[in-house]
């Protein structure tokens, strides 16, 4: 098995390669004066399985273009089989058409990678699991709530767990399930069917003097989550927690966080992480999702 | 028919519409706070034939995205048959694994757009018209040359065309033949086989007063056509003259190609147009091309 890392390995490649004893491939890539993106694999492929590391988050169709390079020159190269790593698969919330004339872009992405030779694809917590139906291979998604439960656990007590959206129910549930058990509730956020804007409908619990922790996938400009924050201190809740998978923190997204009274972020490194966020590794699931691909 | 242009339509999509006396489909193309692409139709496309117009530069990635996205959407929304028009398709010179473990990325870029399903392929002057081959589907490349053979034979007299490269050398042939049987020369270009940098060898003909022009299929840095342009000038020819298909002029490029010399640049309208620079308008080739193509 040879590992290889591209521009948005975060360092996995070099982990995964250790922990399992794996060739580390070094691979070349950059962008050409005119703005062309260019790869080079420095070493053999041929008749071997290799796993090719790469986010899609930041400049998401650039890092999607080098991976789908990549894989199509693994393949060329004579390689075995193709395991993608993307631990945070962008255009996953474009899951349908909201709205007539628009892509269903995930699929699309799905689609492409599948196009190329891609044989299995093992990501992260992914918006929708439903949406890995369109890679007609095999998929692996990993769950980060246990990793997230273990490094709480010991930090809040009784807290309330919320979910942002219906979407987020069940990942709020499992959590504080784990979390001795808690409590945890769900805004309502639904998609205004004619402007296509996204609405929160706010509720009723009583939050005064309680932990809470707001868990959910993708944090983006940080609106969400700040609201929700605001929210539950104008109520009179004790410490408020995140907890979300891929933290892309855009713009000025961190500090809309913080200042709504926030006292700790975690977040997993399937992106590059922003300082001042707790970073928790995702290293330990890639492993095990490797491993028991490879031992079929 | 109906014709839809994306973010690097550059125009041709209107005057395609009219001239094709079709509809123009209105196509929203943005890109979200986080970098996403987005596209949108407004209109029907369902048992059409969509020509679907985009350039792949600047942002080659991200204008490929968004073509990708687009095909595949409107096959998804049930029209009958997708043309490309692609006036500009990058990746072109990455034609062949020139150093091992490169990709073959002209290959991978066609692959793709015949995975979303692309049925007719029209380009211009595409780097090598053999790469068209990795496209499994009807193709069309565009040859501008009797255009631009039309704008120069009023201005130039008895020009030696000089191709900067064997592989622009029949392209030279051809404009010389069309400028009343001129004579034509071709540099030698190579690429060392170690380091895998462009060698030019520089040959002795007598410019002495003649006019001059250099033709080629893409500029991009601008140093070839530059230094191409400073030694006929050192060799005392009149007036030089500058005739290429794509003019991306990367940077300082349109500088340094006026500092050596060149009286006149003529460039197509297959990316956007630097200022300064004769526009040479595509459309009737591509009009033409697109007839033909709905006629059978």
């Amino acid at each position: 098995m040879i590992i290889a890392g591209l521009s948005g390995a975060n360092g996995l490649d070099l982990k995964l390669s250790q922990l399992l004893n794996a060739e580390l491939l070094r691979v070349e890539s950059k962008t050409f004066p005119d703005g062309e993106t260019y790869i080079r694999f420095y070493g053999g492929v041929s008749g071997e399985t290799i796993v090719i590391i790469q986010t899609l988050y930041p400049h998401q169709d650039r890092k999607l273009f080098e991976l789908l390079l990549s894989v199509d020159t693994a393949k060329d190269l004579g390689c075995k089989e193709v395991i993608t790593v993307i631990p945070y698969l962008a255009y996953s919330r474009q899951d349908r058409r909201f709205l007539d004339g628009e892509p269903i872009s995930v699929k699309t992405v799905l689609k492409l990678l599948r196009a190329v030779g891609v044989d299995h694809l093992i990501t992260v917590d992914v918006h929708k699991v439903e949406s890995l139906r369109f890679f007609h291979g095999n998929t692996v998604n990993l769950d980060p709530t246990p990793l997230f439960a273990e490094v709480l656990r010991n930090e809040v007590k009784a807290p309330i767990v919320i979910a942002p959206d219906q979407g987020a129910l069940s990942k709020a549930r499992e959590l504080a399930y784990l979390l001795h058990d808690s409590e945890y509730v769900a805004f309502k956020k639904y998609r205004d069917r004619v402007t296509g804007k996204v609405v929160h409908e706010l509720l009723e619990v009583d939050f005064s003097g309680r932990d809470v922790v707001i868990v959910d996938d993708i944090i983006s400009t940080g609106t969400t989550i700040a609201n929700i924050a605001s929210y539950v201190r104008d109520r009179d809740a004790s410490k408020t927690y995140v907890v979300c998978s891929h933290a892309l923190f855009v713009g000025d997204a961190l500090t809309k966080v913080r200042m709504s009274g926030v006292s700790k972020i975690y977040a997993l490194n399937t992106v590059k992480a922003s300082e001042d966020v707790e970073v928790v590794d995702i290293t330990p699931l890639i492993l095990e999702a490797v491993r028991s691909l490879t031992r079929s």
